[in-house]
């Protein structure tokens, strides 16, 4: 950034801004834009080698069409801090993530320039063909264009959209950007496929000068024929260079582009906004890109937290006596059992890092699959591995789980395969939001026969669980953790089973005071510390001679039996708590048991209340959910 | 068939006797095998004309690979009678569908020739290439040959898979069988594309004389280097008689192939059988082949009922007096609204016919949108129509829903879009079996923040829920009803609205003995005529003075606060009954409401227990659940 120049950003307050600028400016603006990225976000952390990947892009898009009554639909927001910026939320981007503050991804509750909240891949040919059917119907001459990345192409959603833009009349544009990446590296065939029409720097000319490519190329030559009759892999690559799967689907397609050259795409947006009829614009991008560390490690700087602008150097908590990720316990144990039982793989859909899945993928890369996003798949391929004697340990983000919501239905319960569902991200997840925070999983899995499902209060508990679910079961099982630090500084404890559908004591309470009610709390997963916390306190402040019983469930399905009957004969009244929707949740679960078993008990259910929850620390949300120790203490109080 | 002959399919109990034949006398097993299904099938109903159409594939298949030791993964398993015929189920055939007979789709608890229990689509080439992984890994020189139709290949499954076959390391075959169907016509840029591979009937001979061939079309003169130039089409037409899709992906395309020529299927299959690297062969068949009134109307015929083998009539029952179907309700009354309104539009996944949208589609072509077999692109495609104005009427299986199940979530629910979703062959379905009873949608809906999930009684409650959800609602809204015929002759009632999470009383019950405990039966859904037939029967037996009041909840969100208080307060004692699963279902949404305020009730639940329930009549299963007239009578007598 030249900072001689006077700035342009900051007369940007809305798009209308941008446009009245001459197109010789747009580069200043992008860079003024990248820098504002790094400077906000290494101090306000979020997410950011994506933006930082489409500043140009972004640029582009709201000084060629007429945002916000275009419409521009981002795949997965992240990328969208930028358009966010542009679209007037600079002065407030300080916020962004905070609670209260900037939403995490682009929503139309904050911005009419947000079409779609979009906080999961492959969503956008879906969505921006749907308004451009509207357009359509409703005779508007408004534009739409779906922005979607080369990994969330992976994903099956994108392609039935793809298949469908084809086959019905529109005029949207599809902008594929191209990054090789999606959060880690990109996979799959479809990759493979963009990167052989990227490779192709000729693609261009090509267009306009196939037959004396082909001529001087030799093609057309004897050899050439000859080449041409081998057919596989010569006959692919001549061919890569001039049809491909999107025009094979009526959808014509441009490119490819270079993503940072804001002026030609200007150039290249205006000359085929207004034609009719699908179109996808293939633009090459580097994530991070102009950052020099995030272009070197884009995974890290997916999302680094806060990092020194100057250096890129993160910038970490003292860390050394915190207890460690449940992540890393996964990734760990994992590892050590796979070590020892070779029919154990991985599955993950592009979430290595992420879920620490990497740490087995290191020692063992052709035990581990990452599939990309595709999580339907995930779930299907790891049945066919169980069908035929692996065991597959399956982990997906819970709120991810959703989409292959069928896949753990139809193709691993029905069939009672012995595949391991490690649902990473369960429950509250902070800052990332409603779209992120996995608190269906619960309600919606304990609904499907056959399924083992648990959730582990701490690090040791998962281990356990892991162990048990992998040597011990010969089912599916699900095992539901939360995002982040555990407990346990020291959790390296032996891998014992744990009896499946038994959970345990882990306080007892004391009932001195005979003539209140004797309570019972029920947790499950790791919320189960902060009942600890809540009962500490509650001991603590020593109002109370009595104090409640605590069990941690650990099992969801099957519930256990024996500590249900003991409870519902010896205590008067039961808090269950869980970090999940409490419609049809754990706590609805001890509702039917006691139903169903004729007891009548006087129930209080805490957990995530009937509303999308939006984002914030988890501390925060927590609180706003009433299950942080202060409002569980207060509601154990409230009956004792 | 040629009955001078002595039969050949008698004497094949497994594929092991099949594989004794010479290959010459494989027409004669074909003919055999197509006559057997179509005797079979004329008398005792099923899914038909996609079994006719592979009859020459399975038995080419069974014929060149080791079965059970290789495995053929169907997609979809209504493909696949001709396989279980073949496959040790000849004798019992006629048991098909039937309770404790022969199961509706492959399955391996039955036969250890099925490889997946296969209801859904797009899931074939996933679960292979796992039993290809796992092939790989074990070292077995096992074949894995997955077998999937071109509609299918339209769901985003599919395409995951696609998209991890070619980088994935494995041996696995692919079988596009491609008769331009899925129920309905095919849709989308994928049938397009498959079928210009197709209509190019010289592809194969081109792999081999591409060369030649290009000169003798005058490709190579200057007159076919000016039409090269002209791109788009003109290439595309050039390209696609030689590169496709699959190369692409690095999957090894041969096709397309006469798939009803058994003798080539044979050598084809012998030829590419042991190939190491992914393959696709792409075969053409047609739906309904060898049968000329399935041929002609295939889609009549894909599960025709009862019919004259002779002559191909459906043979219907004495229908005249009989109520509507469910699904007549639906598609008269969209027409009737969407007459009204030109906002309305129709989306359906490949359900045109069977979900009875076609009433719409044939006076409203451009306002209906058969998508294809995808299911979570429907709901985002409708949830960006809705953004802009549209009203979409989006209409999904219940079983199939849960393929969009985070569409609904994310796409839909999270920005409160207006969006009607009408789950049809919600509860049990019968014959279809446990791939396809809708009996999850309560429980993994319900717990969905901003959702109105309602279900009638009847076909005129249908009729006012669709009219309250599209033109009295401003937000998501489902409407949940049964496969088949409802209970109403004359069901073409006014359209008039409902309040929205207000139920009704049915009937009043009677409370003559005081000392007895006084009885409320809370209803969703059409079950509520099957409460009322065991509340008539109570009161014809004359035994008891008092009978239950019954309430039709219609909603189970919102929750009608109303009766739920009146009955909390003025009644001892809960029935509640539902047609779908009793974890977190409609009766745990009572109880969970009956705990947070307060009341300590006795309830008994009535639904579907948490196993899967097998195939049978609906009549027969609902008995099995407990939730025929009999059983609830029963459940209502051991408490009045």
């Amino acid at each position: 950034m030249n900072h001689n120049k006077e700035s342009l950003l900051s007369t940007i307050e809305y798009p209308s801004d941008l446009r009245k600028l001459s197109i010789k400016q747009l580069p200043q603006v992008c860079d003024e834009l990248r820098q504002f990225l790094i400077d906000e976000l290494s101090r306000n952390p979020g997410h950011f080698a994506s933006s930082l990947g489409v500043v140009e892009l972004t640029v582009a898009l709201h000084y060629v069409f007429n945002t916000p009554e275009d419409r521009i639909v981002w795949d997965v927001g992240h990328q969208a801090y930028g358009h966010k910026i542009l679209t007037g939320r600079r002065e407030k981007f300080h916020t962004n993530r905070h609670l209260g503050g900037i939403k995490p991804f682009p929503s139309p509750q904050e911005s009419e320039y947000d079409t779609t909240t979009c906080g999961h891949a492959s969503v956008s040919i879906s969505a921006a063909l749907g308004m451009a059917v509207a357009a359509k119907r409703e005779g508007t001459n408004r534009h739409v264009v779906a922005v979607i990345g080369d990994g969330a192409m992976s994903g099956g959603l994108a392609f039935e959209g793809l298949n469908n833009v084809g086959c019905t009349p529109n005029n949207m544009l599809i902008i594929l950007n191209d990054n090789n990446m999606s959060i880690d590296h990109a996979v799959g065939g479809m990759k493979d496929y963009l990167h052989q029409l990227h490779t192709s720097s000729t693609y261009n000319r090509l267009r306009n000068k196939v037959a004396q490519k082909l001529t001087s190329w030799g093609w057309l030559s004897d050899k050439g024929k000859k080449r041409i009759i081998r057919l596989n892999n010569s006959i692919k690559s001549f061919i890569h260079n001039q049809q491909n799967v999107f025009e094979g689907m009526d959808i014509r397609y441009f490119g490819p582009h270079d993503g940072h050259d804001v002026i030609s795409l200007v150039y290249t947006l205006q000359s085929i906004k207004d034609m009719t009829g699908p179109r996808l614009l293939h633009i090459h991008t580097q994530k991070g890109h102009g950052y020099q560390p995030a272009e070197d490690n884009p995974t890290v700087f997916h999302a680094p937290g806060k990092f020194d602008p100057e250096t890129g150097e993160q910038i970490k908590g003292n860390a050394t006596d915190m207890p460690p990720r449940y992540q890393d316990v996964f990734g760990e144990t994992l590892l050590e059992l796979a070590r020892k039982n070779n029919r154990i793989v991985g599955v993950t859909p592009a979430m290595p890092t992420g879920c620490s899945m990497n740490i087995m993928m290191r020692e063992m890369p052709d035990r581990c699959f990452d599939v990309g996003i595709a999580e339907g798949h995930a779930v299907t391929f790891s049945a066919g591995m169980a069908k035929d004697g692996l065991i597959p340990v399956c982990n997906i983000y819970s709120s991810f789980a959703q989409r292959a919501y069928d896949n753990i239905i139809h193709d691993v319960a029905l069939s009672r395969l012995h595949v391991v569902m490690c649902l990473d991200r369960a429950g509250i997840v902070g800052e990332d939001g409603p779209t992120h925070h996995g608190v269906f999983d619960l309600p919606s899995l304990r609904t499907v026969p056959n399924l083992t499902i648990a959730s582990p209060m701490n690090e040791a508990e998962l281990r356990r669980l892991m162990y048990t679910a992998i040597e011990k079961q010969d089912g599916p099982f699900v095992i539901r953790y939360p995002r982040g630090n555990g407990v346990m500084t020291d959790w390296r404890c032996p891998l014992e089973a744990v009896e499946i559908g038994k959970g345990r004591l882990v306080s007892e309470g004391k009932h001195t005071f005979k003539y209140k009610p004797k309570i019972a709390i029920l947790t499950l997963g790791p919320l189960g510390n902060v009942v600890q916390d809540a009962i500490a306190k509650i001991a603590e402040e020593g109002k109370n001679m009595n104090l409640p019983a605590h069990y941690d469930m650990r099992f969801l399905k099957p519930l256990d039996n024996t500590i249900l009957e003991k409870v519902a004969q010896e205590y008067d009244y039961i808090i269950t708590v869980e970090d999940g929707a409490l419609n049809g949740g754990f706590g609805s679960a001890v509702l039917e048991w006691l139903a169903d078993h004729n007891y009548t008990k006087l129930v209080t259910r805490l957990g995530i209340p009937d509303k999308f929850i939006e984002h914030g620390s988890p501390a925060e949300l927590y609180r706003i959910c009433g299950i942080d120790a202060e409002s569980i203490a207060k509601a154990i109080l409230a009956e004792l």
